[in-house]
């Protein structure tokens, strides 16, 4: 192949084709019957909806026409619209009822004739149905990536090559479905505008091959098919790189190495770590009522809002009040990118997208008491559409409880020696999903302090490829060897967090402010020691950087609300770790389409649809749709609505620590009142007593006395509390 | 004051005086009783000790001398006869005994004659006895604040000042000591080369004045005096700027304004917040040994580490391994310089070293149980030195618990649907200290991951200062107004955290890695996706910056010990959150004395003595010594002794919801393993599971089935595990 090969970005364009469906259903099914709960806007679908929407298209095609459902899913109202309602119903009176709309993607089944529509379902039609036009791919799904999996490890080309491994009697090999990041290549064999998955094959340990569990990303196998996803048709077989350059070396016999196993009956275990148990004897401090069938409405130490879960994000906020003060509109992880490292075929072209390539929500794991959450757990569940337009129970999908954070404030005044001191205690919502071999916890946390933090814990297991035994102990330009034959390849993780504000109501601006010398001047700075605050406003849509060294902070302000106290506008502040920009070059389609990972904050005025910062589609997706193109259209933010997109990340260079699961790596951008409180919001929390926390004092009474003088180790009124609990 | 009145920064000199006490007691007393314990070298001072140190130095002076005792703390051997010591004693063989060494600062009281001594307890001498030179200056104390608060109080002068504002009868007036920041000033009442204190004014709420914790920093007065710390004598009153440029106005009747209380009864408390307690039914899993007679040997999780305490750096660890490999030589927070950014006189001279100027250890809080801590507590108390040369009792100083921090790690192998998750549980050990309006809360936090990381939350007061009412709702240069006529300035928070490595033994370097784009090629890099990770090693000391943008990783490695797996030299990385640098330039006093706050690491070659990294005296220092100075020696690091500085802070703008009291703001330095473990070193941590966990579910039962599908709100085999505990 060769640089004529690759073509230009193309933009993805909506067409309506002759093949689409009509928009008016000839024979409308019945509707459902009534939801036990009162429709509401922002209600997640429900299973009767998600039904009836599949029912609605698939009435609108011919009879012989197989649907693959893609996504069936709520489509959230109009700002517009949707605003009025929810002042009405936070001020207690009748919202007037917006009509209920389901946005869904489908395919006709084994074709690459993607369509999109939109049903009305409370008006029982379909609003619209189009085709898709071309370089527009929708995301990957269970039954399409078993079928692929099944395809590619009966083929005969496929088996043909792994007999030149010679591999052990009885090898289990197994196959992890890639989504195929495009690179613009248009030839017989390499291209990439019709729907592809590039799979990568591994096998379970040959000692160890009926353990299902056992670890296969020790065993990376150098054989990489490729089939088309749609027709399930082997397009090629890519064979690895496995040294130091971009050769690739004949096929040869495996050679064994050891496995590396990370379920537990494979380990000695620790046998010293006592249990801790997070008891609330008088239950939670947090209420969950249903605004909808499926949608949860939490309140908590003064905070509220709704919590939503959809296919594509997972878990969304909205409404987030607290002391019945606006706060935020929508909040939701948006979307996330993962280009790597290695740039030798067919490497280059691993760039996922697991939001929109997969879905937060579809991958989401069923949490389990006592093992994801610790302490009294509430769960929520959720139901998510299948590829047969069907509804797919998703149980316990979001855990909520509460936690202890350590100190929230403290202080000690020296002349009384009287301390006060109050503790910070948080509510967690986590959700963890599990994209092929790895895992992302992700929580929105809130504390006592008007604080509410968004938490990315990444974990689970490299995606691994095979290096030859013979490097295992030499340097690798674009990896960590993490296990003999192993190579972990370096790869970036963009996380992006959409904002939706409206600090103090709607009408916001974004500000920064940085922090700058004041140079030195007899009168106004005679000892050289002086700065003061600069402060920006972002008038128009665009991308900025974070800058440590100006301590830039960006601000939701709301310049119509003043601070009761000093007159500034009220504000949250974003507190965001700083990442390295994306480091594929600006001509490359890594670069393209992750359209969110070169700057970490983007700034861009509201518009309907725009919820997903990589564009709508990501899968093959291009590049030309998502925030950097927003931003680009350089709109005018000075009528008040703007959207923030907050962009953090990791550059995983990987350990051998991080094999064969790696701890995880935590990231967190806290969202933090600056003026918007007339003092601490916390200081109305109880103070932290032993009365209530019953803490166990741990030191023996013979510690009471060293050498005379009296050391307190203990204090004597410690045990009084709650004494049932026991202790040491 | 002029230009010409501003002295060049002098190094200070340490010079034997004609005055210097003789190093050879004449009559030494007698030695103290055998302690209960084996004297280890790095046992913290001992009571006995404090008192026979002081004793050794009266001694060496005629009776009618009056020592005034500023500092007696262990001095640590030298690393020379440490390293066998250490390494003899893990080897379960009988190490040589070293000779235990007091370093003893003390002034001849009420004058400035400041003298440093090295008493060797062992051998009951004297081993020198100086006076320092000009320039150098002791931390200032309880005794002495309290007698300056006193002499200003009862002053004519300040009184006719006072007398001014025309407080309302009965007003409590309060003063807070401030350290007097240098500024090189020389004239008859402006100068810096003696020991002063500069004392900020403030009253209580006239409305509630008998209340001794009425927050008087909501009252602040323009006036300043100035007092000599060692005779008391009142040098001049200073009347401080309140407008927003640096004039002085003529001081006016005070105006009343309401008060703003952080004690708990002035708050109406939230009644919701309902009891979280952490329970160890099986009690704790560290075990506390005693290695001297206030020294704590702690081992958790694989790790075991010994626990300093001394006056000035409060918490210090002290070889610290992992699953007896040695990881860390000695780690301690070195030192703090809190710059503000109001340029006025004479608040450009508010810098505070919140170690050196006073002590982390003798200003660390009795910890209470149920207040400080949550769970299952271990107390490690203290005894430090008074003026008087007697013990200190500090009881409670430290706090040791676990807890838990979430997951872990955890994968779900999507084919089988097994998920295998495990908890990350640590080991906090946590000290608090109050200087004055502001407390720091500092944790050395462990996990079974391997990684050690270095908490410090800023809360308490801000230092506030009046500002004019009419300009309340003013934005100001210098601050943010936090209440009415209250200004909180703007300020920057440095913390030096000094790393004394022996990652995988002693022999250890320094070296940085970025990830780099690869240039496009059509060979290498044909897609412009790749990046690869180029390492620097750092030959010399020197001062370092860490760069975002290059995702620059500082790692201490042993080259000499190689990772079992791939070959890698075994490291740690160091994990810092980038800090604006200090803003004040570089010919002021503020940049000159903080040594360290100008980058965020530091590299030096290991000399003994060199802790501190603003130098030994900060008080009234004024540059010269401290770890830029050190670093600018360009030592040759190639020996492998380096020691690693990690500088990180805030740039604190204050908030309106930073007053009265403001919430914690957290920074954290994590201490990672990278390639030095052969894998995960968490996987042998047990997997969470309820049967140990006992959590509560608290879905009710009527949420298990909604619309037909099962929801699974709640896992039937929950409740079964530890049902006593109860829930909502």
């Amino acid at each position: 192949m060769t640089a004529n090969d690759v073509e230009g970005a193309v933009a993805a364009t909506r067409v309506i084709s002759s093949e689409s469906g009509s928009t008016a259903a000839a024979t409308a099914p019945q509707t459902p019957p009534p939801p036990p709960y009162r429709p509401h806007p922002l209600g997640p679908i429900t299973a009767a909806e998600i039904t009836h929407s599949a029912k609605l298209i698939r009435a609108s095609w011919p009879e012989s026409v197989d649907c693959h459902f893609k996504a069936i899913t709520l489509l959230e109202p109009a700002k517009a619209e949707l605003i009025p309602y929810l002042t009405a119903e936070r001020a207690g009176q009748s919202p007037l009822d917006i009509d209920r709309r389901a946005f869904v993607v489908y395919y006709l089944r084994r074709t690459h004739n993607l369509h999109e529509a939109v049903v009305n379902l409370t008006k029982n039609t379909v609003e619209s149905n189009v085709k898709l036009g071309p370089f527009m791919h929708a995301n990957a799904d269970g039954e399409e990536i078993v079928a692929v999996e099944k395809a590619l490890l009966s083929h005969p080309d496929v088996l043909a090559e792994l007999a030149k491994l010679k591999l052990p009697p009885g090898t289990e090999v197994v196959s992890d479905p890639w989504i195929y990041g495009s690179d613009g290549l248009k030839t017989e064999k390499f291209y990439d505008d019709k729907r592809l998955m590039q799979c990568f094959l591994y096998m379970r340990d040959p000692l160890n091959s009926t353990e299902a569990d056992s670890c296969h990303y020790a065993f990376p196998l150098p054989i990489s098919p490729v089939l088309d996803a749609a027709t399930l048709e082997l397009i090629r077989i890519d064979i690895l790189p496995t040294g130091l350059d971009e050769k690739v070396k004949p096929l040869a016999p495996w050679v064994p190495v050891k496995g590396n196993e990370y379920i537990p009956e494979a380990q000695t275990l620790r046998t010293d770590l006592k249990p801790l148990h997070v008891v609330q004897p008088e239950g939670p401090s947090f209420k969950v009522e249903n605004y909808s069938e499926m949608g949860r409405l939490i309140s908590w130490q003064k905070w509220d809002f709704k919590v939503g879960f959809n296919q594509r994000e997972g878990m969304v906020l909205y409404d987030v009040h607290y002391d019945n003060k606006p706060l935020f509109y929508r909040l939701s992880l948006s979307d996330m990118s993962i280009p790597y490292a290695d740039p030798r075929h067919p490497f280059h072209r691993k760039a996922a997208f697991d939001l929109g390539d997969a879905g937060a929500g579809i991958m989401a794991n069923n949490l389990q008491l006592g093992c994801d959450c610790l302490g009294s757990i509430y769960y929520i569940s959720a139901v998510l559409s299948g590829s047969n337009g069907e509804p797919i129970n998703m149980p316990n999908v979001i855990c909520v409880h509460e936690q202890d954070a350590g100190i929230g404030w403290k202080h000690t005044n020296y002349r009384t020696n009287r301390a006060v001191v109050v503790r910070n205690r948080e509510l967690v919502l986590q959700t963890i999903l599990t994209v092929s071999n790895y895992e992302y916890i992700l929580s929105f946390v809130f504390n006592t302090a008007g604080d509410l933090t968004y938490e990315a814990r990444a974990t689970g297991i490299l995606s691994t490829q095979p290096v030859d035994l013979d490097l295992t102990q030499t340097p690798h330009p674009y990896g960590t060897v993490v296990h003999p034959g192993v190579l972990g390849s370096f790869h970036q993780h963009f996380f992006s967090l959409r904002i939706d504000p409206m600090v103090g109501g709607h009408g916001n601006s974004i500000v920064y402010d940085e922090a700058v010398s004041i140079p030195r001047d007899p009168k106004l700075n005679p000892h050289g020691t002086g700065y003061t605050v600069q402060k920006t406003e972002i008038d128009t849509s665009g991308g900025y950087d974070l800058d440590t060294s100006k301590n830039r902070v960006f601000k939701i302000v709301n310049p119509a609300v003043r601070n009761t106290v000093n007159g500034a506008a009220v504000g949250y502040k974003v507190m965001a770790p700083p990442v390295q920009p994306i480091l594929a070059d600006k001509d490359s389609f890594h670069y393209k389409r992750a359209e969110f990972a070169d700057r970490s904050i983007y700034v861009t005025r509201y518009a309907e649809g725009e919820l997903y910062s990589g564009g709508l589609y990501t899968n093959q997706s291009r590049g030309g749709t998502g925030v950097r193109s927003w931003a680009e259209r350089h709109d005018s933010l000075k009528a008040g609505d703007p959207v923030l997109w907050v962009q953090f990340g990791i550059n995983h260079i990987p350990r051998v620590e991080d094999f064969p699961v790696m701890p995880v790596e935590t990231l967190r951008v806290m969202l933090r009142p600056v003026n918007f409180f007339d003092r601490n919001p916390a200081l109305d929390v109880p103070p932290s007593t032993q009365a209530v926390n019953c803490s166990v004092g741990l030191n023996p009474t013979l510690e009471s006395s060293v050498n005379g003088l009296t050391l307190g180790g203990e204090d004597g009124k410690a045990s009084q509390c709650c004494a049932s609990h026991g202790g040491a």
